[in-house]
């Protein structure tokens, strides 16, 4: 199948057709068409038409998309088909949110190691794995093959582990402290600034209720 | 100063350059010019020129922007010179992380309540804010002038949770349920989709490393 040249508008909006696709199939549905995916979306058929053309023709005039197929493509055009090895850094409440949240591994995005500076909570258990000191890192993303660091630590100390991250040989840094990672060509970035997102929450309340 | 007509694009990077406008200030830098924006902010000189033009005229050529000016400007744009009350469902890790998040109360948005179904949880103490069950969430809400409700539950009662608090008042949710809510019009929603981020990040390890 063919999907390069795909815009980054349309790869942004995946994640969500493979949310709904995902809960259709566990409804059993097998067939939907795009003014189905339209009215449970809430974007347009049109549009969904357009998107999903993008990866070729399973959508048949008057018949409408095999959800499951559809389905375990979007997954494996996000990588979803491939495992990835994760590390959280910072041991607080987020990482501890995160780690538990058991979405992650059924995608397969396994969470290998669990690293915080902090000796009162070194060597406890989250979710069965262990808390190591930071010293320990190095080693264990080399050794572990851990493609993928979670970075859920004060924006203080994220540049400079990050850095130390990529000279270990990450690949991808999801990163929730509230500052821009600036990295080497080649490694990603994905941020989630929550507070960017309750300011956008609070525009939205100011101007709506003008 | 006139803020009308400006694009949901620009409204977006608002936080951003809030978050760096608030970092030199926190510095102590008075002035800084487009140019030196462009470099920390990795943003081109012209797209900061033409972001901040919509908000008047503070920016003198040659003479750079005044930093204490503009920050407060764009925070009082984007809200925050109001201060909300906010409450937030669901005291799990992800719950206890955003309640003990020091930055969002320094931004005016002030958590009143946490409401959690769980017997176990129930009376405990998080940040000093008592957890309280679901059934006087109502009477919270309305006594309270509650304004803003963060959503840390799970997307099956997501869904019945939000209609409920738009039914006693609550004008904005920030939503991490993974799921889309679908409310009145005048009320806003701002959703943080882990899941979605996540898969973004996988998408892109895997294309850049084809």
């Amino acid at each position: 199948m063919e999907v390069k040249g795909i815009s980054q508008a349309v790869i942004s909006r995946l994640p969500r057709y493979f949310r709904y696709l995902g809960e259709l199939k566990d409804e059993g549905i097998e067939r939907v068409s795009s003014q189905e995916l339209s009215d449970i979306m809430q974007v347009t058929a049109s549009q969904i038409r357009q998107d999903l053309n993008n990866f070729g023709g399973f959508g048949q005039q008057g018949y409408g998309y095999n959800v499951e197929y559809l389905y375990e493509e979007i997954g494996r055009i996000l990588g979803l088909d491939q495992e990835h090895n994760l590390i959280i850094v910072g041991a607080g409440h987020l990482g501890q949110a995160l780690v538990n949240y058991r979405d992650f591994e059924r995608r397969g995005f396994i969470f290998r190691g669990i690293f915080d500076n902090n000796p009162q909570i070194r060597g406890m258990q989250i979710h069965g794995i262990l808390v190591r000191p930071m010293e320990e890192m190095e080693q264990f993303v080399r050794e572990k093959g851990i493609d993928i660091a979670v970075l859920t630590i004060p924006k203080e100390s994220a540049v400079e582990v990050a850095e130390q991250l990529v000279s270990y040989g990450i690949k991808g840094i999801w990163n929730f402290a509230h500052v821009d990672l600036h990295v080497p060509q080649g490694i990603q970035v994905e941020s989630v600034h929550l507070s960017d997102s309750l300011m956008k929450l609070s525009y939205n309340l100011s101007s709506g209720s003008i």
